[in-house]
């Protein structure tokens, strides 16, 4: 074995604990189980292989939904001119301090911060009649927002991955509805297949989309103590129409103007996964998202190997028409070895072959989340590994809606209330729902407004500012 | 009816003949069948849902192939540090008259023309031991090259979409190998799915790859009697291993250098797509690429739609477990409206189904290749479409192949070539192999090399410029 071989036998784990120095933990879990790397360039990273692979498997999950939905994939020029983005003032405002710029002799272009004014300006020339409504169009690409520089790898970099749905409506209603049909997707997509659980709500004014009427959101908790924006999908209503001009003819035959909304996803839902689930052994990952299912280690003594290799094929052909199934059969690799690298991979179960268990006609079952291990019988594995596979899934969403409730506290006092965010709380409280309350609140805890849940009755009380309350919110410190 | 539906319908159809005005006519089809918009910005498009939607099936055609062959996603930035481009001289020479520039405080930044600079950096951290290789790394991605102005949709765009494979080898064999690999399975892609016959070989030095040791492509020729590059696999040898010091130890203990490949198709394949079988109704789709394969158009009268519509439905539901069915079940458009917008869009089959049809257990079926129309019996029907599309795929890959044949000729005399170039002709002929022969062949008739068949012998003859042979080759003009 070459020394570079024992070098990096030397790092294969994590070094530091999760409870102990997360940031640190983060970067090892990221790195070491091949997700992604530090780009040479400021902000950047590369979505490596095992990293992609999660990304493609959201994809798939979330296009599939949308398609089902009526939507249809575009692509749109990712060079934005700056008369596009100037036309929405609050837009404009909103975007600028993070674009950077392309220029040829004629114009000045933005990199695709967001793509509303480039889309919207094709629609207004391919939207005529009612006929043409609703468009429900969604886009896959990449997105920059140049002026980040501290790189926090899936979480905040330069460049990202992401979708963003673009729609057009014939009323304020239909959009309305739009907007809370993605959410649901999205909460679909974040609970049941990566087994976050997240608080959905509206954004405050402060918190919204530059240009929307409203965002409305999901939030979910780390394990550090901070909340993370998963995903939003904003009412533009008519701010975007209005100074693109996208009317249509409707059936009475008057010229009307359409209703919008627009939505995404990014590659920082990656870096949830990995927060939420990790332990100190490396990624855990839910087996609806996982690229792999099983993955199977043979135990071999020299004399033994073709009889443990055949028996391991066999177990693989057996589970491969309902999983996805991986064979280690490395013979430059110890057993344990393999067993450290494929739970810092995090795939959700491994399955040990040896001569032993062959004679007993079983495989031995180890479970990444619980780590517990067991025998169990060959003639019936592929019912095993399904009822496993489901109860690691619902394991890992409830001990997520576990930390997610202990978490939460309800305030009523600012005393309380500054208490809780220095516990690292999502805070619930009544709130008169100013945005100089909030920009004092976050001026003196760090803490800013997640979500304004949607079904709530006009409260009876006070605002921890003192001053009468007008709605509840969730507060915390945020990503 | 508003105005807008009578503008429509005025400029339904395709307004020039394919034959006539070339140009004109792949615009149409382009705008008319959805496939593409130009963009508000020199060189760019929008890639419009019909036209994605064919992105997407070369993509799962092609991601497929690749995964089986044991290649892996990744995703690296897009923006490539100055000093890295300029590291391999040739390569950057190729790349930076095409280039956008961005910078920061730090460095200036080019955004990726293609990704060779950026990732080889990455694999010479990643790549420690042979256990480490081969690395098979493919990323989907946008590329942007600058100085195109005049856009021609999907064929020349300042930005467009492709995959680009990147790997890294233990020898020039190995390399050399995956280099003809991959050619095969574009290959395949190309004349199997897109039903578009091509020519491999090697590309001449002018035309190589900036970089490469030899660049292998595959070229398709076009119905205007130019040729279009499909694909280029790229034996890069150790150019960029020298320089971004790819090394690994080797199992007897020694430090080498890694041999490497790059190879990739784009968004231009639609380009082709489009070209080779469109006909004057618009678009031809080859059943393996059609985004749908089967639209049901209804006859109705006003007594008979109930039930013509439930026997759409059936028909539907009875083909939709092995096809892509569409039923078009638009109440404001007339059947005739609707038959031509399918012939538009290029869907394979069209099945009719009016009240005397449902009276005699068939539908009228109509193939989007040849226009011919016949009953069908409900009975036998998924059999009847499932060979009649397959009858289709061949049918047209077989009018390519005639056409790409009758194209091509045999010359041995420069006169003799002069005049087949000035017919538009693929030209198959002894060639020197010189580059100023070459040269002086482009500016004489604006024809350049296409590729170098791979097996032949050495020839006995002379080049059309009178020198001794040292190969034969295809000579056209370009896109």
């Amino acid at each position: 074995m070459g020394k570079n071989e024992n070098r990096k036998k030397e790092t294969q784990g994590i070094t530091v604990k999760k409870a102990g120095d997360f940031p640190e933990w983060y970067n090892e879990v990221v790195l070491k189980a091949g997700m992604a790397d530090f780009a040479p360039i400021g902000g950047c990273m590369v979505i490596m292989p095992n990293g992609y692979a999660i990304w493609e498997k959201i994809q798939g999950t979330l296009d599939r939904m949308l398609k089902d939905t009526g939507h249809r994939n575009a692509y749109f020029p990712m060079f934005i001119p700056e008369r596009f983005l100037k036309k929405e003032a609050e837009h404009f405002e909103g975007f600028v301090p993070e674009v950077a710029w392309v220029e040829d002799e004629n114009e000045k272009y933005a990199l695709r911060p967001t793509s509303e004014t480039i889309m919207y300006d094709a629609y207004s020339k391919w939207i005529r009649s009612w006929r043409d409504l609703p468009v429900l169009i969604n886009q896959w690409c990449n997105i920059v927002r140049w002026e980040t520089k501290a790189t926090k790898l899936f979480l905040r970099t330069r460049e990202f991955l992401w979708q963003e749905g673009h729609t057009a409506h014939t009323s304020d209603k239909e959009a309305d509805d739009e907007v809370m049909k993605i959410l649901g997707l999205y909460t679909k997509l974040v609970e049941d297949y990566l087994a976050i659980p997240v608080l959905t709500g509206k954004k405050s004014e402060a918190e919204k989309f530059p240009g929307a009427q409203y965002t409305a959101a999901m939030e979910a908790m780390m394990p550090d103590g901070k909340a993370l924006q998963m995903g939003t999908s904003h009412h533009l209503g008519q701010h975007f129409a209005k100074v693109f001009d996208i009317k249509y003819l409707d059936r009475d035959g008057r010229e009307k103007m359409v209703w919008q909304t627009s939505w995404g996803v990014s590659t920082r839902l990656i870096g949830a996964l990995i927060m939420v689930h990790g332990d100190d052994k490396g990624l855990v990952l839910p087996p609806k998202i996982a690229p792999i299912h099983v993955v199977i280690v043979p135990i071999i003594f020299d004399k033994d190997k073709k009889k443990v290799f055949d028996e391991c094929r066999k177990v693989k052909e057996k589970l491969s028409g309902d999983y996805e199934v991986h064979f280690d059969e490395r013979e430059t690799y110890s057993a344990g070895w393999k067993f450290n690298e494929w739970e810092m991979k995090g795939v959700p179960i491994r399955l040990e072959i040896g001569p032993r268990d062959i004679a007993k006609r079983q495989v031995v079952m180890v479970r990444r989340d619980t780590g517990d291990k067991k025998p169990v019988k060959i003639s019936g594995l592929e019912k095993t590994v399904g009822s496993t596979l489901e109860s690691i899934q619902k394991n890992l969403f409830s001990r997520a809606k576990d930390f997610l409730e202990k978490s939460t506290v309800k305030v009523s006092t600012y005393k309380e209330f500054k208490k809780a965010i220095e516990e690292k709380r999502m805070v619930k409280t009544l709130w008169c729902g100013e945005s100089r309350c909030e920009e004092k609140i976050k001026d003196d805890t760090a803490a800013t407004t997640r979500v304004i849940p949607f079904s709530q009755r006009k409260p009876r009380g006070k605002c921890i500012c003192g001053k009468k309350a007008n709605c509840s919110v969730y507060f915390s410190r945020s990503y």
